[in-house]
């Protein structure tokens, strides 16, 4: 591969999910902070992400409170599992961006379920007033749950969800675009507040969705929103491909990553894309040490955090079938998996070298990490297989997930950042003010 | 009437529009800053108001951009007009509640257009982030262009539009509570984040809406955001008086204010409530100057900066019928005004004393304050003012809204409020730290 060929710099991500993340121990640690419920838990974080010039904080979003295990959402809610809490996470980015003044704020929102006209308002407002720092990580939603909140039974088949999606972003661009870079005048004097030749009807009349506009939203100081995706099904790629600027993924293995790294790269460009404006960054999480030896303990106490339990709740969740049918302490290769959930129990136990284990033990060790990589080690060492992934093009930084929070966010920006900045990997200040000039992408 | 027989204080809140509010030269003052594209603007304001320990603020929300003169929304565009911009309220909100600790955040959303859930949860976050400071301004759309963002042609009639704003206020008042106060345990050592017996499904099946729940949202400290509303038809009334724990209205004499304070704490009691429980606050502007003389300079110049273009615009809108067919110069009564536009107009002649003006003279007149009160003093005189309708029980205190931002509320809370205090009509600290204990009212 074309170790150390790269000229460019990687990217940092951070990925704010309360209580839980993707280490469901790591609500139980001792030093993690649990006042979610205030403004102070989110100021703390993007301050030190701030200082140590990440380009992003990134939230995801399920409009529901998640659950199918035992048939519902209580084993979640009891042990604070994925999608316990379900927070509007515009709310939390605008809090963000009045006491910060660079990081960029990312935040999921449903193509599915949020109209156009408010999804447009509400992404353009924060991109305004943060002084064009936001992104808008665009989902389609998937569940019956979700659905079964906005007054229908089920949702529609993947193919319909992506076609909708692809003209709700064409709708929301074209919103964003009412007002033309420099209609604002403020010309006090002449009575001249702006110009409306510059203010656009967007008479969008789509097969989903329609909009006459304008959007009552200036431009920010870097044009639109940055657009964020996650597709991992073909025709979700080909959505990525089509509108994601940073694509976020879950890869097991740094080969794994190569292989979507290439194919997204290489859709992009077939979509008529330059691919350097689609930044590719899979999740990892990192578990600092001072030594190895440390960090490998501090990941077994994690570990130890698990409860069995919501383990086998989220892996429910992620398989599609409530598993709780299944003896907990049979060999994880002998419980019968519905036909249509096969597919995805393989991809975790494959993931989670869970063979030989019993149920409960794979789903604990699921409830780890969901998959994705875990750098252990001292600051070094991680930046060290950072390092080689960024260089074996495995991807263009990395979304990285919290252990126990705000410390797991201390620890990487003091002990991995300074390693790689000394690597030039990585910028020791911010070049602009805007998201886009972190991400190098265009107005 | 009742003089000093009331013990209870006064309650202000500021309005906050950007770029105009009721007075249509404002923005145009030497002094008013325009940096509404930025969280700063947003901060200052909210500390002046906080520092001198006012209620709230409260923003408006319109779904468009908003214009019929000359067909269109040039005019009000041009000439900065009321609804010019149309940025999300929840956001700049959000934005306040991470700078501020006590002060209340009101924000108008349309029960119209937003989905129910999504109105839930986005005000929960907000009251639940806030520490138990949000306020909900129910509106049901009632524009055509509104309606035609959303992808329908027109608006609903109005009965209908109540109807089903009185199923989405019970719906998001069933999601506010799918958690029960003390759902959430946070028990590390025991791996109890929360009792899943305190967390409910909603199951709401209305005629307009649906919506299965649970809200994954826990209660805020205030239990709820506060409702306002500001219902002026027969049927406003109603839902004001059914839902509405702080009314906001519209008066142009003290006459119509204390009929209108009599009329909702009767409506409130028929409806089986506690009239206390229901607060009630006409809007005032407040021109504040050492002396008398002063300050009624200051509104000399406010309203020789009012353009008559955007005057006809706004009054054009609020008549429901476009102006610019008529001769500004002709004597206003001598305009032919539509027969559903009649009574408006009629209102606004009245309102504005315009006999014997022309239409311009007229429109610049309502474009002044849009029919509210105007107290034009020193601090002394203005706090007197307050004093009388307040003790006359027109009112349980004010909407107050702006000149120049921020000047004028740097000037009502150094001049106006301390002569409030003197008289213990207004509180010199907040006794709690949630809105409903600034307002007295219950969990």
């Amino acid at each position: 591969m074309n170790q150390r060929s790269r000229t460019d710099m990687m990217h940092l991500v951070a990925f704010l999910m309360m209580p839980t993340s993707h280490h469901h121990g790591a609500w139980r640690h001792p030093e993690s902070e649990l006042d979610f419920d205030g403004t102070e838990y989110y100021r703390t974080t993007a301050r030190i992400l701030e200082d140590a010039k990440w380009d992003m904080l990134f939230m995801p979003d399920v409009l529901t409170v998640y659950g199918n295990y035992r048939g519902g959402f209580e084993t979640t809610v009891r042990h604070g599992g994925q999608g316990a809490l379900s927070m509007d996470p515009v709310v939390i980015a605008s809090c963000v961006a009045a006491v910060t003044q660079r990081i960029g704020l990312g935040v999921t929102q449903s193509a599915s379920f949020i109209p156009p006209y408010l999804l447009a308002r509400s992404l353009a407002t924060l991109d305004l007033v943060s002084g064009g720092r936001a992104a808008w990580n665009v989902v389609m939603s998937v569940s019956d749950a979700e659905a079964q909140n906005f007054g229908m039974e089920t949702m529609q088949d993947r193919q319909l969800r992506y076609d909708r999606g692809d003209e709700v972003v064409e709708l929301v661009q074209r919103l964003w675009a009412s007002w033309e870079p420099d209609a604002i005048v403020r010309d006090k004097a002449a009575g001249v507040f702006a110009d409306p030749a510059k203010v656009h009807y967007t008479n969008f009349d789509g097969t989903w969705v329609k909009s006459r506009g304008p959007l009552g939203v200036p431009r920010s100081k870097q044009g639109s929103p940055v657009i964020m995706q996650a597709g991992s099904s073909a025709r979700g790629k080909q959505f990525a491909a089509r509108w994601g600027e940073v694509v976020f993924t879950l890869q097991h293995t740094v080969e794994d990553m190569q292989r979507y790294y290439a194919e997204m790269k290489a859709a992009a460009t077939d979509a008529g894309r330059d691919p350097d404006h689609c930044r590719v960054l899979p999740a990892v999480q990192c578990i600092v040490g001072s030594s190895e030896a440390e960090a490998r303990e501090k990941l077994e106490l994690l570990d130890s955090l698990i409860d069995p339990e919501v383990a086998l709740a989220t892996m429910s969740l992620h398989v599609g079938q409530d598993l709780s049918f299944a003896d907990p302490n049979a060999p994880v290769e002998d419980i019968e998996i519905a036909q249509g959930s096969r597919g995805s129990f393989d991809v975790i136990l494959q993931g989670t070298k869970a063979h030989g284990l019993t149920l409960r033990e794979a789903a604990v060790r699921f409830a780890s990490s969901e998959l994705t990589p875990q750098l252990v080690g001292t600051g070094a060492q991680i930046a060290d297989e950072m390092e080689a992934m960024f260089a074996d093009r495995a991807c263009d930084g990395f979304v990285i997930t919290p252990t126990h929070v705000p410390g797991c966010w201390r620890e990487t920006s003091a002990e991995v950042i300074p390693e790689l900045q000394r690597r030039q990997l990585f910028r020791t200040d911010y070049a602009g003010s805007t998201l886009r000039s972190h991400f190098g992408l265009p107005y």
